[in-house]
């Protein structure tokens, strides 16, 4: 693995525990094992460096929920409720600590850097997109009913979903997740095929 | 307004602008124009300070909630309704900055302080529970059909909520509210309508 590669892993492992303000450059150089002076032989300055480790956990977390959506043994719903079910079940195992480095540093860096913000933002809007075509194929497959807004919905399970990170965090529950399951899944989107009936 | 008070009120402005950590304490004391030397006759330390400014804003929070909930000029729903539209308004104002003092500390401290955590994980279940009672009240009165779980909806709707309270700071517009608003109210709640007739 490069340098380069090495300071945003080891970066991504402690801005996710600590945050981006208290996350120190020389402690990250330390635990990738790279010599302090060559930071700024790969980065312009902190924020560089920032906004290239949004990339980092944007292309992970991509990769993780592609998986899952590619899981051709279910249908395309059920591949979009494991996808939360597994997310929440990494978190429990982590004690909730951590979380979504995406909407984490959405509220710690949405107000201090307009950079990191429309980063962010456009994570969220890929997300989003991908999402939306997730349940378009679900609705071609017969799954949902044709009344469904597909991009609507995937906005609104993005954002039910950040919000239940949030409460899981607090509350160290995993109750939050089982909520959202339940509405998403068994309510909104039942009920809406009940409607369509 | 006494010293304490000074401290708590202009403590509430500086944290919600630059979070809990990066909040100097000779800075809120200046704006407070408290002496620097009394901080410590009201407060144990930081954090204490920190747990008493949670309770100043669900106190903040809880009575603007209340004063929207009593308004006998509307039927409940729409009273719940106006609630997020009126806070969504307020925070449009404020240019996205800022935002649910709560949801925000959550992620800022959840992880590093189990005082602070247990304190949000009651602010929200308080929130939620008078949300709940709101949601029985419109069910007793016919706006919503008694299959609704008045517990499990009040939780999932101050869930999404936060959701969407990250997601307008990041894309800084209304959006994310006007989709929460039409899930919930239009669909969320009406079809659980449809389904009970």
């Amino acid at each position: 693995m490069d340098a380069k590669t090495r300071i945003l892993k080891a970066g991504a492992r402690i801005v996710l525990e600590k945050g981006f303000c208290d996350t120190g450059l020389a402690e990250v150089l330390e635990a990738a094992q790279v010599p302090k002076g060559s930071f700024y032989f790969h980065f312009k300055n902190k924020e560089d460096f920032g906004l290239q480790l949004v990339d980092t956990y944007a292309e992970t977390l991509k990769a993780g929920w592609k998986k899952m959506y590619g899981d051709e043994n279910l249908p395309h719903l059920e591949r979009i409720r494991g996808l939360f079910r597994w997310q929440t079940e990494l978190f429990r195992k982590n004690d909730f600590k951590g979380g979504c480095p995406i909407g984490n540093l959405s509220l710690e860096m949405g107000d201090r850097s307009p950079s990191f913000r429309k980063k962010l933002d456009r994570v969220f809007s890929e997300l989003k997109k991908e999402l939306a075509f997730q349940l378009d194929q679900a609705r071609q497959g017969g799954e949902l009913p044709d009344s469904i807004d597909p991009e609507e919905t995937a906005g609104f399970i993005i954002t039910s979903w950040q919000g239940a990170l949030v409460q899981m965090k607090v509350s160290k529950t995993t109750t939050p997740h089982e909520v959202f399951d339940r509405m998403i899944f068994e309510r909104l989107l039942k009920t809406t095929t009940a409607k369509n009936k």
